[in-house]
């Protein structure tokens, strides 16, 4: 198939970059590079079934000009804000950058007629509950501007696979984490632990607890889901049943680091104004459908610490 | 109370300035007048309590001078576009008009600390269900661009809600008939019997069923679930229990307008790309808040037909 990824010189994009050129697809990538970088692209930069575009999805006439030229048979949209607290100082960052660029991808598929599309949405859309999530929870009050701006790229695409006959796949994404990760808790962590090795300073009270899922399990569920779901639309909780909880993740970045460093909590249920202190999926969906993840929330966050520190 | 309302001289909104009037607020209005009309406000105008702008939510910096000079303690945002149908043939009508104007709204009401909301969503965001739609029901699958951009208006409000503080109430809101409607099933019936009074082409097959409540009913529960409803983010389906085929609607008009014309049906199982054939609410979440429709499904009907013919 000729592919679209959108963000695909992302942490999650280029490693779907990966799996969908070792199956033989045209690649073809639009990054902006500012979340993005060409250093996690740069081993397919010279594969003939690749390409890639520096270009801003915003910028509606050269996207237009990228689909016009191609003829994609689908796109898999991953570029948005991946920074939930940034979003949540400015509304604008995820407004443009999580929702806009949706918006802009249908505009071009049912422009140039792509009728497939995988989405990478979120577990924020479902906002701040304990219950066991499942894909058919409401109500959906997400608390993030990036929570906000996935749910809105749901609603267009749906509308959107409906109206103009777009086969669509939907994963919701838990925590991911692993080579070529550019942020989060762990890379947080090692950072704080950098400058000042004898103490950690952890967000909240340590006790938010979330399922953290290995990049290369996400993108064997992705390309599962896209293979074995049929429906015209088909949205996916996209996870592992385990958690980790926030003071496990410091210990183990400090005993992976071989310090003694002492850590305490600034306080609060959670990190910062924008985040959900905890959440468990219900993954029975894709379980039925024949998957599950490959590794447990600690090994995903383990190998993830390594991979942090360079090991 | 300072109330701002916005699309208040269209349809509905010009029955909320009347009740919000009645009950001595002092209303101000931003309507562009594309939809709405300087008839339904006109006897409002020499009213000291009342301001009128004709302006474009879509010009932020309009929008922002008059949130800056006004103070408002809540806003009512009604301004949407209300033709499914266009919308359907034109993403960008709903995106601009439906969605975007909520999120103008939202970051002004940010700038200048407005920290109540009343915001009109429908049953288009459910999508199509044959189910009882209670308020907690998912997934969330809208067929319109129209629902798509409730959802998404929906789900910054939500973000907003909880990041900045903004206690919100939304009523999602089924077919809405009565005095100063513009469009609809009964106007298009009305308009063409006009046009042949021998024939009445009806799309789709007639069986389509949806609860119709009649505009003053619709007021009187928005202004009930505001002054009743004290969490932090509210969220009622507002509608009546009853509801009407348009194949009842089609024989009620002819009767109403004295005419002997056949009706035909263009077949298929709905009216257009985008419609929805069928929907039922749950009202038990409203009805337990102590209210519901003093007019049935078809009541609200026959009087809009009256109004419609100017009886």
């Amino acid at each position: 198939m000729k592919i679209l990824i959108t963000g695909g010189a992302g942490f999650i994009g280029s490693h779907l970059c990966d799996e969908l050129i070792v199956k033989n697809h045209f690649v073809t990538v639009i990054d902006n590079l500012i979340l993005g970088s060409l250093n996690n692209i740069k081993h397919l930069l010279d594969n003939p079934n690749f390409t890639f575009y520096e270009e801003d999805i915003l910028k509606s006439s050269s996207l237009e000009l990228i689909f016009k030229n191609h003829n994609f048979d689908m796109v898999y949209h991953l570029a948005a804000n991946s920074d939930i607290q940034k979003g949540s100082n400015d509304p604008d960052v995820d407004y443009s950058l999580t929702f806009k660029t949706t918006y802009n991808i249908l505009m071009c598929m049912k422009k140039y007629n792509v009728n497939k599309l995988f989405f990478s949405s979120t577990s924020a859309i479902y906002g701040e509950s304990t219950d066991l999530l499942h894909e058919n929870y409401g109500p959906l009050i997400p608390v993030s501007n990036y929570g906000a701006s996935k749910l809105a790229s749901e609603a267009f695409i749906s509308a959107f696979s409906s109206t103009y006959k777009i086969k669509t796949w939907i994963a919701r994404f838990p925590n991911v984490v692993g080579e070529r990760f550019t942020h989060g808790v762990i890379y947080d962590f090692v950072k704080r632990l950098r400058e000042n090795s004898n103490e950690l300073v952890v967000l909240g009270n340590g006790e938010q607890i979330k399922p953290y899922l290995y990049v290369k399990d996400l993108v064997d569920g992705i390309i599962y889901i896209c293979n074995n779901s049929n429906e015209m639309f088909n949205i996916y909780n996209l996870g592992v049943d385990s958690r980790t909880k926030v003071k496990e993740i410091a210990r183990m970045v400090i005993e992976e680091m071989d310090l003694k460093a002492k850590i305490t909590y600034a306080g609060g249920d959670r990190g910062w104004v924008g985040d959900v202190p905890e959440f468990q999926y219900d993954l029975r969906k894709i379980n039925s459908l024949g998957w599950s993840a490959s590794r447990t929330s600690n090994e995903a966050v383990n190998i993830a610490i390594k991979r942090a520190l360079n090991k």
